[in-house]
């Protein structure tokens, strides 16, 4: 019989419903593959934790050392979270010549450049679908199914938090405060939600695409991120009024040797499939020459669907073992000596549609002092929307502009803020437009 | 340097498009796998199909067993479809020793038996991700990512002629056969569309889906199939009013030991993402119990787009003959000995939602009985409109049914067709509906 050992370090919710789906798919498991993956042991610093697990005696143990010594344990799964101990422990792995599973997106696009070489150096698997996307195959599709394409964007709503939070919020016209209170109270955001809501959980899933998606190394400093936490109920409901929907999205683009690279919230055409994924599920459209896009969707958090990811690299690991096969796909997609520093396109340089809203003062001429601090400054508005809704004794004035320069959007909102006629800073928030092939 | 060479059987569109992403993709896919594929040859019986292609000398031939029998030649891409040629070159191929990768669903759907267990005799692998989906990467998902996953129910839109059509019909309201022309000018489908149409082709991918999700035997012959021939604007727009949009799905659900295995026009809530994929593009969701639902959307036809599911493949094979691993994952998803014959349900057995429109005279009665009949069959109504719209004199008259057992709408069917007060036979649409898991 063809087995491999396997250790878990971390019981937490994704280590729980790992432990959960070895135990209770092994036969499952065993008919697909034909190898009996045996859960040998799991640490946690909370022993506790391994309860309400249908593990036999001797499973658990708070010596997460241990467990990455066991000479038969051939796979250490790393679902400790954050990038202290579990760099670590996963460091100590790899040099013990274990593969790793992981689902750390902090740790990889952070750390990625001492992990990825210490593990090719080792010639270990590092395999890591659940990092991004939770159950959706998004790293096997990028690194397998895609090989033959250039692959020339990506765009995703990979934040199940933001996404509840915009959904709500677009849903019901409930305001931000109110939309994450749910969504805490529902279990979709945590007692501290900044990494989610500002968008630095994004960006670590958008560092780990981008590096397999072009072959660059990872690179998390470079990319532009704004989280949700200024968007207001006005904004959503103006936006559908244009016929978009805003979303927190990442997105990246690979243009003549460069790539842009930014998380912020971003209004799309409700026609586009991405403006159909709503509450906490996540989804990622791939721009390839050959296939045009595709979209992968699904949950992108909780226990049972980010195990399920975590188990489906068990098992590709584990195959790698009985059937051979290990190094078979660069860990990085792109084989080490073909991996780039890719530039990553200041945001400054960015070209984007854009949404403006002005507290204005409901007087003649403001219209045109506002239109014209943003013709000195190259934007030409597409439409304009007044409707006399008040926002503490100002009307909202919003327009919609073609494509700018953001170096110029930024110059122009200085500016425009320093207006008498004008309340407060403009809010701007980027629009992908048609042209932006979503 | 590690070289893999190829031979491509068929150089029509798909063929083509294959050996345009082989050569002009070289390096990419070299920096991606280290592998140097080759395309050796390229066999058609039409030699001028490859002139447009940058290939050298020697390449096009018109005698495929020469290619088949190159002892230099590890992995044969038969493109040529049907089920005569292709499978005789197929069988030579596998008895030869060389990997197959295929788009043949046709074939594979309905000589899968013989074909599959000849390639597991021969130790080679047959590999077929553009069989379904164009490059939409189903089969990768469910035979690698889902490992863990017990699927519960497939639910797609796989032929992108029906998809194209009623889209427009949708969009527009124009008839089925405006549409099918528009379908055909725009080469969205063929001269002559029988096989898209009437529902074969998605049956086809269906039948393979089933048997990787769930372990079973391909079986073609006991899915149910219906085409969408005979929908019309009416429907579409009454489907509308009730919050419906109009699709043909591929359902499978694995219930209690068998499986429900159907294809037909199909109505579902708008709010379901399903009813977001317009146009040509396909789309499949998977339930597994894990994942909840994964969907996965893009071109399931075209030349690029599918050629880069077939590339994919080849790279797949070529990774195994260089790096190890052939066999690591089994063809069909299980391994032969876990394979069994799961039953098919019978179609009369199925337990739905019914959409019913009545051509009814416009007189008092006509409503109860029409109800009267339904009721005699365990048909419950849900909601009823009647609006007046005369078509041909009567008013049509339109219901939606609870879940009612299919058998029991067929003798409801039969016997409303009876009645004086009902011109022509009900047409009859089935519902999904929330409690059916989409």
């Amino acid at each position: 019989m063809n087995q491999v050992s396997v250790g878990i370090l971390g019981c937490g919710t994704v280590g729980s419903g790992t432990a959960r789906i070895l135990i209770e798919k092994k036969d499952l498991i065993f008919s697909r593959t034909g190898v009996d993956i045996n859960l040998k042991r799991i640490a946690d610093i909370d022993p506790s934790r391994g309860e309400g697990l249908p593990i036999g005696q001797g499973v658990m143990t708070t010596d997460a050392v241990s467990v990455i010594e066991d000479p038969e344990i051939q796979v250490i799964v790393e679902l400790i979270g954050g990038k202290t101990v579990a760099r670590d422990f996963m460091i100590r792995a790899i040099n013990s010549g274990k593969h790793v599973v992981t689902a750390n997106k902090a740790l990889l696009s952070e750390l990625g450049g001492e992990i990825f070489p210490l593990a090719q150096e080792k010639s270990v698997d590092l395999a890591y679908e659940a990092s991004v996307g939770g159950c959706i195959p998004i790293i096997k599709s990028i690194r397998e199914s895609l090989v033959g394409n250039t692959i020339s964007s990506i765009r995703g709503i990979l934040n199940g938090t933001c996404n509840f939070i915009l959904s709500r919020m677009t849903a019901d016209g409930c305001g931000f405060d109110d939309a994450l209170s749910e969504a805490q109270e529902k279990g979709f955001a945590e007692a501290d939600p900044t990494l989610d809501i500002d968008g630095f959980d994004t960006a670590h899933k958008l560092a780990i695409l981008n590096a397999i998606a072009y072959g660059m190394n990872i690179n998390l400093d470079d990319i532009y991120v704004e989280g949700i936490r200024d968007i207001s109920a006005i904004d959503i409901a103006f936006a559908s009024e244009f016929g978009y929907t805003v979303k927190l999205l990442a997105i990246s683009r690979q243009v003549n040797g460069s790539v842009e690279a930014r998380v912020h919230p971003t209004m799309i055409s409700k026609d586009n499939i991405l403006a159909s994924v709503n509450g906490s599920l996540n989804a990622v459209t791939i721009s390839g020459d050959c296939v045009d896009k595709v979209l992968l969707y699904g949950h992108g958090a909780g226990m049972m669907p980010t195990a399920s990811a975590v188990v489906s690299d068990i098992v590709d690991v584990a195959r790698n073992i009985v059937f051979g096969g290990q190094g078979r796909v660069p860990l990085l997609s792109y084989r080490p000596e073909s991996l780039s520093v890719v530039p990553v396109k200041p945001m400054a340089e960015l070209q984007t549609c854009y949404y403006f809203r002005f507290a204005a003062a409901d007087r003649p001429g403001v219209l045109s002092r506002i239109a014209g601090v943003l013709g000195n400054h190259n934007i030409s508005i597409k439409s304009v929307n007044q409707r006399g809704r008040r926002v503490g004794g100002n009307a909202p004035l919003v327009m919609l502009t073609h494509r700018a320069v953001e170096a110029d959007i930024r110059k122009a909102v200085l500016e425009l803020a320093e207006l008498d006629c004008v309340a407060d800073k403009p809010v701007v928030i980027r629009v992908e437009d048609e042209n932006g092939n979503l």
